[in-house]
């Protein structure tokens, strides 16, 4: 519960993909303080004792579920709507798979796999991963956004101009967010929360977890936007960067095989320097390392840089 | 000077480009600590009191000298050069250009333009641009590398497999950088070094400035490398994130795209918010901003992130 919260929004109020069509769960005045209840993105069908087999037999139908949609008084199209992320109430409970078909390097690992976290839901502790590894936690939002103008139903996977599942690192507490409105009231929705997530969301997956969201809506009138873009309110990294990292590269004209290989010889590494199976350093990856762009202008040449941080095995 | 080197390179012991065929300037034992004099990626062209019209008139045959080779005794291909970076003695003077033709927006900034800095050789005091930015310094290598196995003479611009002008943020001081052995003697060189750069280097230079580098180089037998590779010795970017950071996206199914639309995007935004001409705010970006790739993996739309320190204009 929130004291401090104008709105609660029950985690029965979800929808499946986007549509200026779907109907608001609630109307809200610009400046209201709302608490969402929000599923993870399996919508449950994963979760403690769950086992590779169910990665196997997910219902896609059912996939990332968001809280959602609220109505903001005023929104029109042309609009920004700002979103500050007050604070995340983690459950506790997450998971990370390996999906056949989905992540960076499906054609490399074909066969599900999965690994399920108990984490500290004070964010201070560190999760557990396989032998010895320590991950770093730092809750965010997964999947944000608002309606898009084009009628029809839109997929929930892709995010777009709108936001959607965007699935960046730094969208976590502090973090002020701006998003075109493309739609009368602007039809905003969350979910998809993750307690640990690298930049690049290598494999697919993070630490896929449910955990409540409060946030703050508020309109800027008449100022139209190209992009979400966002500020945040302090340090990025800095709940993983004490002991440095490990950084493997892939060099060369295409950015896409730059990430595929800087991730691969990262894989390599952690599996030849910490006896990891190929498939959980992929995982391990996809929940704490991070893709950077080293530089993107010695043509015809390329550098994707992928960081590992050093302090999960220190 | 360096007390405790075992060899110091003079400036006028350069080369450009690279080959398996340019003679040693030292022959050196694995284990050596060396003192490379290095000169700007200009070669002196540009300098205090260049214009605008020194960087049209620039000699690109002169561009990007490095200072080397060295013969680095036993090492035969197969092998892995491991290069700990110790000290970087940065001469105060640098220089910032958008070259026509060069930089992930071209097109867009046809035009030359020029700032010069001078800036804090202890590194602690961040360097004045334009009305009131204050850039965080941290003095790295851009070019570093050994002689390609191919034969012939191979350009200095793009980097490759053994390394060369990777321009990574990250290749500082403490940082230990691996690369792949393919010639007898590696034959390793440095150059092009910065007293600050962003990840990405958007606008194709960053502070490009005269300095010296102190390293050692070791050897790893019989340890064959797909590519360089390097871990840092502690963070890398608390140089410049204590206010946090300003963030565009790109948003779509090509990271190039991507990418020219984020750091576009971070250009109108430090335009509009701090009077800077676009062509200032886009070297800005090249000297402290960083690329990341947010997700790659929600088909078909990445989320290619540019990230602008805020402390710049805190």
């Amino acid at each position: 519960m929130c004291a401090a919260c104008d709105h609660t929004i029950h985690r029965n109020s979800i929808h499946h993909g986007w549509s200026r069509d779907f109907a608001p769960v609630l109307s809200a005045r610009p400046g209201a303080r709302i608490h969402f209840e929000c599923r993870d993105a399996s919508d449950g069908q994963l979760t403690r004792g769950s086992t590779v087999s169910d990665v196997a037999g997910l219902d896609f139908g059912r996939i990332n579920p968001v809280t959602g949609p609220v109505f903001v008084e005023g929104a029109q199209p042309g609009d920004v709507l700002k979103v500050t992320i007050h604070r995340f109430h983690p459950s506790g409970l997450g998971w990370t798979a390996n999906i056949p078909g989905f992540g960076i390097l499906a054609d490399q690992f074909p066969d599900p796999a999965l690994a399920v976290w108990t984490y500290d839901t004070t964010g201070q502790v560190p999760a557990a991963f396989g032998p010895g590894g320590r991950v770093p936690l730092k809750a965010m939002a997964g999947t944000i956004g608002v309606a898009p103008a084009e009628p029809g139903h839109h997929s929930i996977v892709p995010p777009r101009r709108v936001g959607g599942n965007m699935d960046i690192r730094d969208v976590g507490e502090g973090t002020v967010l701006y998003l075109p409105v493309e739609v009368d009231g602007a039809l905003f929705s969350i979910g998809d929360a993750h307690a640990a997530q690298g930049d690049g969301e290598v494999c697919g997956t993070a630490i896929e977890t449910a955990m409540d969201v409060e946030l703050s809506l508020d309109l800027i009138k008449d100022r139209p936007l190209a992009a979400p873009r966002f500020t945040t309110a302090g340090p990025v990294s800095r709940h993983l960067d004490a002991a440095g990292y490990e950084v493997t590269l892939g060099i060369g004209p295409d950015l896409l095989t730059g990430v595929r290989e800087s991730v691969a010889r990262m894989i390599d590494l952690l599996a030849d320097e910490h006896g990891l199976d190929p498939v959980d350093a992929y995982m391990l990856c996809s929940v704490c390392g991070d893709l950077r762009i080293s530089e993107v202008v010695d043509q015809p040449n390329w550098v994707v840089s992928f960081y590992f941080p050093r302090i999960v095995f220190a």
